[in-house]
């Protein structure tokens, strides 16, 4: 497994877009369609995470709505593993298991189907988002993953904003790894 | 380029699930998670559309929110190019173009980053989303494509539901191509 060159995290780091003020007053979004859109610095991501999971034995690749999906689906393309969706409550069509999580002002719910793993038992799945903040969503995504009877041996994310401390709560569940700390 | 073969369209096909009566009474919703947590059904499907677009010089491949992220970022990082979320309003963070379409009841909209396609002229965009049913949203999206001046290649579905008739607006403005007819 090979850790990204200096140059290459400066290169994917450059490719995401800082929007002042999004969605709301004080807050600094980071846009990755500007990485997205950039095949150099897309395919450079890609690869790299290719390369970090491909001895893992995953069996499944989950992603989290919606921006989650972009990398999630990618990675279980090129691993050539299933790809699961968890969802925003109510967007799922089958039965499902349910996990709350807090947000500034009141509760969200994230879901996964009951049968998202298939028959197969224990299975090795990857969890994937493009950031982690106050880690929230991604704690309540573990937390599905383990109630759906799979083991989590990742938590990945493309950014991790570190003053926010979301992978502390999160690494009491799981191993995280986060291609970019800011 | 090679076309599927029956059983292998049968296979596709049959890895989709019918769920009755969601998101509401009348109405059988096309389940494609149990196609995407199936790494052959998955797989035969993404190298089925590598195949067919690998010589196409496609530029970006543009996918509909949420579930076209999903086929469309396989699909991109398979061909090596960028991938372009077409979002619904408000979710994009940078200066859109919106492009409104009909409902049932009411209007809807979404939107593309005016720098989507970066700075390349007339770029080759394959569009792709999961089903196409009345093609309100599909239209709207190859507005969006042609209004931030790139060109439609093909507008590609999983999924059309033939009895909606979607197809015939959409032939008006691009070529198109559905992997399941139902």
């Amino acid at each position: 497994m090979k850790e990204l060159e200096k140059k290459e995290l400066d290169f994917l780091l450059n490719s995401i877009r800082d929007i002042k003020d999004f969605p709301k007053q004080g807050i600094v979004f980071k846009d990755i369609t500007t990485l997205l859109n950039n095949k150099e610095a897309f395919g450079l991501l890609m690869n790299h995470l290719h390369d970090r999971y491909k001895d893992s034995k995953i069996d499944f690749v989950a992603g989290i709505e919606s921006r989650g999906f972009i990398f999630g689906s990618a990675l279980a393309t090129k691993l050539n593993v299933g790809f699961v969706p968890i969802r925003k409550k109510g967007k799922l069509p089958f039965t499902t298991i349910g996990a709350k999580y807090s947000l500034e002002y009141g509760v969200d719910e994230i879901e996964i189907h009951t049968d998202a793993f298939r028959d197969i038992e224990h299975a090795n799945v990857l969890l994937i988002d493009d950031l982690i903040a106050t880690g929230g969503t991604a704690n309540a995504a573990v937390n599905l993953i383990k109630t759906a009877k799979a083991n989590c041996v990742d938590a990945c994310f493309l950014i991790e904003l570190r003053f926010l401390e979301g992978v502390k709560e999160l690494l009491k569940h799981t191993s995280v790894y986060s291609v970019l700390k800011i």
